[in-house]
């Protein structure tokens, strides 16, 4: 059988997110919020068009998709985000109490596992979806700021 | 010497915010930023009033310091809040890079040190300024919110 709304459809529409951002000179990553194979919102990393380290695409996500529902919990919804969330956003998916968080890329760095944060107990999370491209990007990304520097 | 300015002056406009949030209904957690002595943010919780998980005092704090600042960065900063970070706040703290955090309560379920969050490298931590104030209130809003329930 043939399953159109799957992991990586969404994962693709968090892609595009996170192309939108490399175009604005952003790191590129993307997220979306599903809720019953439905998108209730979309977002991209901000953090230097708005001066600001909190404008992770997840929180802005967060913040929609709850704005979207009436209500601060995501329970139900699925998070799509194309690199591991870090420590700040996995706290706010964990005060969101959202059902799953399916990510592209690993960040070795500075992702939540590394840095020591937790999702809530509640929340299933999956890696791996689409990393090839979601990684391919980034790197993209960096060689082309260091080129420029 | 008699210092106008020192951790308890700033911690209690802290308090007055957080005093604000308990009128408000909101879990009464209150901060502010401080750069050469002068405030530059002022924020309370506020996750209620915009059915927003990330709407934590911190968080407001942060975006509003950067903005003042016109960068994303809090080199310099002290930010003075009157409950100790979660990991979402430490997150967003630590990418800020702020020079020092002053809290007052610990927070022993939720706070960043139990969840596993870090703070910059660079940044100072100091605990328990006005924690005795800052604890009275948490419990008087608990107290009344379980009385109205």
């Amino acid at each position: 059988m043939l399953i159109p709304f799957d992991d990586n459809y969404f994962m693709k529409k968090a892609l595009q997110e996170a192309e939108t951002a490399f175009e604005k000179g952003e790191i590129p990553v993307g997220a979306v919020i599903v809720i019953d194979n439905k998108i209730i919102a979309r977002a991209h990393n901000l953090t230097q068009t708005l001066n600001d380290v909190t404008a992770h695409a997840e929180m802005q996500a967060i913040t929609a998709a709850a704005n979207f529902l009436g209500g601060k919990y995501l329970r139900g919804c699925t998070l799509y985000i194309t690199l591991e969330p870090c420590q700040m956003c996995a706290g706010a998916l964990y005060w969101s109490q959202i059902s799953n968080v399916v990510y592209a890329a690993k960040d070795e760095q500075r992702g939540y596992k590394k840095m020591g944060g937790k999702l809530h107990p509640k929340t299933i999370i999956k890696g791996g979806v689409m990393e090839e491209e979601a990684s391919m990007l980034l790197k993209k990304f960096f060689i082309q700021k260091r080129n420029l520097n």
